[in-house]
């Protein structure tokens, strides 16, 4: 470990209020010592580097001159939020990042008064800040108090639709709003789109540069700009920046660009909009990625997720892998397809690398669309692919799709289109914690009509289900796959096409019967070794198919067994609700066959390894041997279950 | 009922090949026809008219020039797609649209090669063009072909965030592709949001009046705007028309506006794109809705949905109603409240009158919020204006809420923030059929932690509802309730709020229980009356409450009772779901409880009326009775089961 950093300014920042007495001096000193605080201890815990050194300046801006927790802070996704949760009395917790107990690695409002609105899912931080400005102008009652709306958005979350309905209606209501949009040319990946080229329009072909030099100067220009007529203040604003037209069309006053790492710019700026504003304002702020750590800037992803790291090398620390991730299996298999048929595309949401989407857009880039953070289009734009003949992959994080669902059920499903879902960080999910749980994708998929919807229990059947979506046209379907590495079974070359609606008995046994769905599966089997030792020998069988059911093998284990018990790494209301639908419609309750189904708690997880979440889930094989001994009414653990 | 007009020309076109003999002069007359045609016929069935009336020109303009079903005309919502569907062969049938058997009353690909993307929700045009378009680019198999991509789209419409995000995204991808603005300044309401006063500037501000006196003239400009150079063709449009900034930012060429009414501009205008167009064309068409009837056009909603009416008076054949409807009395019990407590405001997504709001807009504007068609933004600004100390009703559809599931999970009840959810038309709809069926609100609610979710029986239940999440602020709560007139129970004169998590016995009875969640309970008493003859007296409950269950209740009827079926106007995952796994937990299948769940089936259920709907379904009280004697296997239906 690297020694920690002097700092003694931030040192005396407990909290805001201790940054109302520094001068605009000290507060640049002051922000230095935060990116080197922050730079320290996110080489401890590994996490999201880029985002936070990108609005150092910003963070330090905006808590002296604005009143948090009374005005409210936004800061949209959250990977940015460590030196915010530094300024904001946690910076004893701060090496507790993203681990289990320790501080989330996003904003979370039961973490902090001054985190008033979680984050990370992306774009919600305007409609976020429009809501505290209503409930503000209309009196609500918020223990804190309610001040100033501020969101401070990316350029890379701004392209998702729910951003653009947010900003629509705030130019609509005309309250005093402000955005700020960090423009860093990143989202994760660099991002793509028009609105993209827009932005980097506004200032690469204007007087930037000029405008920086000017500094001090450029801003001292603002009051005016506030204090007279309207038409005044929009020519004066004109003359002063380059424009941004688009943002005004929708009622907004735009300022900017800036430069978001100059304190010089942001204070006055700041400043003067907190005396002035009345309307919707965008701060067009530009900043770098990765800023000030020269690792970080040097990394084509700008350090946006890092595991724990040596600050002088900036070289990380990883531990080896035993087993391709899953990820990576999907995006060979995917190629390999390719490579034979060029109907198969795909399709990410600014994710190609986190989908393992960036091999297929190396090798075919004309087949590959990064559609950006735009889940409802992506959906729908693959739905019309697969109805121009295409074969779309649609690959998304289980958590994110969500953000597609109507257009699933509306667009895909009811037309009975064969789009291929690839679902990607299924199940619990790790430090990133419960707003990134991909728990619900059963159940919203599986009461479709047309959809077929498939798990893997390991990497080799993940490189099967792979070829059976490509080779499936009936329809839509889909299948998931837990983050991180595989379990290390050996992998065939190539996967073959699956079996539509047929599980397999990977261990048969007597009296009692696992049926799992997805990568339990190895719990299972796990459950089954321990529970052998006790005399009883369970059949344990890989369900594969959430939708078709393979009806005839489970009720041949319901009829074969006392006890069947199903598992899966999601909610209530998914497999194991369908095959209790299946049971009772064919009666097999009625013969007093005694099941469970194993699902994931009623209520959010919150971040660990995801070993740890699943033992807070009770989905462990410890919980199955419990569960399974507790049904056959096994003395020592009968009184644990009220 | 009115003569049928006459429709010589009409009468010769059997499919959009026909129209290619016809001369510009004779298309317009075609248009007269099409137009007095499409009243006609909405007149017999009722249902969407001013949306047709408004694209009368457009539509005979589209088919004229191109060449469906090779070209892709992808009409927004659909609403306005009657006159399409008279073209394209269905005229034989127009008679029938929105019945049982009958027409859908959307595009529908399984009804016409010309419906080459069906539609209901709104803004997936854009989306869905752009796959064509990138499929026709790539080589997609299409059995009709893959030609032009053409969407229409209203300016109500364009709000959406999806439709952004397909803009956004067509606009990087630089494909040909046309997108029509329909712009009648109306969605189903007028439309609000700063999109909408921008397009009002385009045309308001400008020389559109000399532009539509130009007619001919103007759009003789055009061919050279394609053929020559870039600049030159920006110069010329910038001089012909009056902006479309907005949409050039995001790399459209824009067009317009021009009057979408006038065939002597449409007709050379689309020539010139079809034999010129390269990139993403905006062609900004104004129109008007109900346009040529007087009767739709005197209507504030502008004929938007019309019940059977009479051609010569406009006046509408309503049936009288018997009891208030579900809306109107969410809408009431909503302004009782507002007036006894200022922190209740209330969010619609474009539908004020739809889901009862208009009542709430005219007492209490400032509390109430039309967001536009932005489901995504609406939910998540609920979602802070909790945050804010406010008690916001999120009022929505059920199906078009799921356009804002993810930030249902990831907003509102994974920070446990207290948003109202009041859901209209759950379940099975009617005439709009399966795209508006509200078939999984139950599911994909009911498993999110922290969530509490009724469903009323009646319409005074539904009172108590209002008031029940009014007066709850421990976290989010949502109601549902279906589509038109209560069941004729007396209406207290306020809701009282009931007890979370508790349900209730309506009928005592011996053997079999029957516990609804909804107003499938009316059936469920219906069937118990019928099995009364039989011998057979059910327990009947009505369990209010999907989640928190009543677990007293519902164990006790499992312990009491041979047999417990549950209903709900829901699919699999929901409701019954939930009990089965409350029913496992507790170990009530090992005793040998016949247990069923009773929910929608598992296909898309086309229009029809409600109970022919739920028929189908197998919802209604002869199939609970049908049920209920198969589970206790009585001889002659229990064959009926295999």
């Amino acid at each position: 470990m690297t020694d920690r950093p002097k700092t003694p300014l931030l040192d005396k920042v407990a909290s805001p209020a201790d940054m109302k007495r520094l001068s605009d001096g000290e507060l640049v000193t002051l922000a230095g010592e935060l990116r080197a605080e922050t730079i320290s201890a996110v080489s401890e815990t590994g996490g999201h580097l880029g985002a936070g050194l990108g609005v150092i300046e910003l963070t330090v801006a905006l808590h002296a001159v604005f009143d948090a927790p009374k005005d409210k802070i936004i800061w949209d996704v959250s990977h940015q939020s460590y030196p915010h949760k530094i300024l904001t009395g946690r910076r004893d917790r701060i090496r507790t990042l993203r681990k289990r107990g320790g501080l989330s690695g996003f904003t979370k409002r039961s973490e902090s008064p001054y985190d008033c609105f979680g984050a990370a899912h992306s774009s919600t931080s305007i409609s976020a800040a429009l809501g505290f400005a209503v409930a503000r102008d209309l009196g609500g009652n918020c223990p804190e108090g309610l001040g100033d709306a501020i969101a401070v958005i990316g350029d890379g979350a701004m392209s998702a639709g729910m951003a653009f309905e947010a900003m629509n209606n705030a130019g609509h209501l005309g309250k005093r709003l402000i955005v700020i949009l960090n423009d860093n040319e990143m989202s994760i990946a660099p991002p793509v789109g028009a609105l993209s080229s827009y932005l980097s329009r506004l200032y690469a072909e204007e007087p930037f540069q000029e405008l920086k030099a000017a500094a001090k100067g450029a801003v001292s220009l603002m009051p005016p700009f506030f204090q007279e007529g309207a038409k005044r203040a929009k020519e004066m604003l004109k003359g002063m920046t380059v424009g941004g037209t688009l943002f005004e069309e929708l009622g907004f006053s735009y300022i900017g660009p800036i430069d978001g790492h100059d304190m010089d710019q942001l204070l006055p700026l700041l400043r003067t909009v907190k005396a002035r504003a009345t309307g919707p304002i965008l701060i067009h702020a530009i900043t770098k990625k990765g800023k000030g750590y020269a690792p970080a800037e040097a990394r084509d992803d700008k350090g946006h997720a890092t595991a724990k790291f040596d600050v002088i090398t900036g070289k990380q620390v990883k531990t080896p892998s035993n087993a391709p991730s899953y990820t990576a299996v999907f995006g060979d298999e995917l190629v390999a397809l390719a490579a034979e048929d060029d109907k198969i595309c795909a399709v990410t949401a600014a994710m190609p690398s986190g989908t393992g989407l960036d091999l297929m857009a190396e090798r075919y880039p004309s087949r590959c669309f990064d559609v950006s953070i735009a889940e409802q289009h992506g959906v729908t734009f693959c739905a019309a692919l697969a109805a121009g003949g295409m074969k779309p992959f649609c690959t998304m994080y289980s958590t994110f799709l969500q953000r597609g669902y109507d257009q699933i059920v509306h667009d895909v499903a009811l037309q009975n289109l064969p789009v291929r879902f690839a679902i990607d960080r299924a199940g619990l999910v790790g430090a990133d914690g419960a707003t990134h749980a991909g728990s619900y994708d059963i159940a919203y998929l599986a009461n479709l009509p047309n959809m077929v919807v498939m798990a893997a229990s390991d990497e080799a059947e993940l490189k099967h289900m792979v070829v059976t979506a490509a080779s499936y046209d009936a329809g839509p379907i889909a299948f998931r796959y837990p983050r991180g590495e595989g379990v290390g079974v050996e992998l065939p070359a190539r996967g073959v096409a699956l079996e539509i609606g047929k599980g397999r008995v990977v261990r048969e046994g007597a009296r009692v019967a696992l049926l799992s769905f997805g990568t339990r599966l190895a719990e299972a089997e796990k459950a089954a070794e321990q529970l052998a030792a006790k005399g009883i020998t369970p059949t344990v069988a890989d369900a594969r198919f959430a939708k078709p059911l393979d009806k005839e093998m489970i009720l041949r284990l319901a009829r074969e067994h006392e006890v069947l018990i199903t598992l899966e790494e999601g909610a209530v209301g998914g497999f194991g609700s369908h095959v209790a639908q299946l049971l009772a419609e064919e009666g097999a309750f009625d013969a007093g066959l005694k099941f469970r189904s194993m699902v994931l708690p009623d209520w959010f997880i919150d971040q660990g390894s995801p070993s740890e979440m699943y033992a807070e889930a009770g989905l462990e094989a410890a919980d199955i041997v419990t569960k399974v001994l507790d049904v056959l009414g096994v003395a020592q653990v009968k009184g644990q279950r009220a």
